[in-house]
């Protein structure tokens, strides 16, 4: 597939016949996105990862990635260290690094941009929910949030901050719903914030039942229950994928891996409940706890 | 082709058959690679001007980018003339913006990310050359870094800093090179230093004639011969190809954009003459004058 990569102008690729391309494009600043003083290869394998969760939020299968890297200093140690965390986490997924720009800047800045494949008309929209779909996320919620405030140590706390610094891109589980899921998006803003922008693309309200919240035990031990929710409901970087489908439909594959958070509505707006109390909240956050 | 546009996790695009995929990615750093205060239009027109360059020297057809955009703030003034600028390059050329990222940071950085398509085994690489092939460069040398560092005004002078704002990228002179061209690349570092890319990836060597480079008249008016050949070998920015091939194999519709400036020797290392005498110079630029 990938005929010329890395040393020239550019890369040359052959796509296969009978497949679609996804293409993709995720920064991050230093001090914006991740703590400036964070690992070199935690950097590395966390632009990869963001970028994988989005071929996986689209139901593709990631093949290669450019990348473009604005450095403050050539220190050819932090270089190493960032491409090994790169290529770790572009080998998990046999992404092919074809090209590339560095360039040198006062600030950190790291894009990456993924290119994946996909059987024609599988894609998954943000856009296609409909009533009485369950919505699903994967994994866990609140972790990262939590591991990027760094206000708990110990174990949990090391669980936590690489929850942030190494997301896991749920790119099996964008597969399995390739084609299937009627609309899907992947964690990066907060489940209300993500959540809200399906509901709003596909006209429809959604009611989510905050018990049935996927919480990790690390994030409980760490902060409580009620402070886990908030971070489970506005916090950010977890990359989980957030999708929704009728629930007869679920690949039994994937079924031990993600949980069932609520259902859509026709109603416009989406309404949080925690039993039988209505929890109030806005986008940028959840304010009840 | 375009399935899936700007507004989801990623975009959807459907590949021709039997073509292959070329894909280039450049970023321009405010303060490092253009003038902080350069307008707003012409850093939108420039990030994908330097894209189609690259494209062009591969040989490729344009046809949809990404963008990956760091401000310092949120201006909206700006961003629209930004935009206006990025989509007048790209309509020149019928490429779509199909995705992007747009995120906060201490500096300007621009990355975009362009895709082509070229017929299989056609593009142009800058191993190819061999010995006895014909040097030529597109348009005039030297005006783009004559126009950076603002040296002149009047009517030279603007012409020179359009030279360096708004790059012609040389997209048709690539196409028609495409499948014929033995190598080729696109003058960014500088004549010397990108020509001795092609010479060191093809294992030759060759002779310039620096008598021979086109100078535009508004470049000798501004800052005279010796100079304006200091910029031609030197300067980069320029944005105008560098390719060879046999002489008899120049397609003639372009022949009358191109010079030829030199041969490919068999001889490692780059030699230049200015008439019988031979010009001393380095890879960073051009000593003699």
């Amino acid at each position: 597939m990938v005929v010329a990569g890395v040393g020239d102008d550019g890369a040359v690729l052959r796509p296969p016949a009978d497949r679609e391309l996804v293409t993709v494009i995720d920064t991050m600043v230093a001090g914006t996105h991740f703590p400036e003083d964070m690992d070199a290869r935690d950097v590395g394998y966390r632009i990869v990862a963001v970028n994988l969760s989005d071929i996986a939020a689209m139901g593709a299968e990631p093949r290669w990635m450019t990348l473009a890297l604005t450095l403050v200093d050539a220190d050819a140690d932090w270089l190493d260290e960032f491409s090994d965390g790169l290529y770790e986490a572009a080998d998990e997924w046999g992404v092919v690094l074809v090209g590339g720009d560095t360039t040198k800047g006062e600030q950190l800045v790291a894009t990456v941009q993924m290119g994946g494949e996909l059987a024609p008309g599988t894609a998954l929209y943000r856009h296609g929910a409909r009533e009485g779909d369950t919505i699903y996320v994967t994994g866990t919620l609140g972790d990262a949030a939590a591991g990027l405030s760094r206000r708990s140590d110990g174990a949990s706390g090391n669980y936590l901050a690489r929850r942030f610094a190494r997301p896991t891109a749920r790119v099996r589980t964008g597969r399995a719903l390739a084609g299937l899921a009627h609309a899907a998006i992947d964690v990066s803003d907060g489940l209300v914030a993500d959540l809200s922008k399906i509901l709003e693309a596909s006209g429809v309200g959604a009611e989510v039942d905050v018990q049935r919240l996927p919480l990790s035990e690390e994030l409980l031990q760490a902060v409580g229950r009620d402070r886990a929710l908030r971070y489970a409901m506005g916090g950010g970087d977890d990359y989980e994928l957030c999708f929704t489908l009728p629930e007869a439909r679920l690949p039994p594959e994937i079924a031990p891996e993600v949980t069932a958070i609520g259902r859509i509505t026709a109603e416009i707006g989406l309404a949080c409940r925690d039993g039988d109390s209505v929890v109030p909240f806005d986008d940028t956050g959840y304010r009840h706890f």
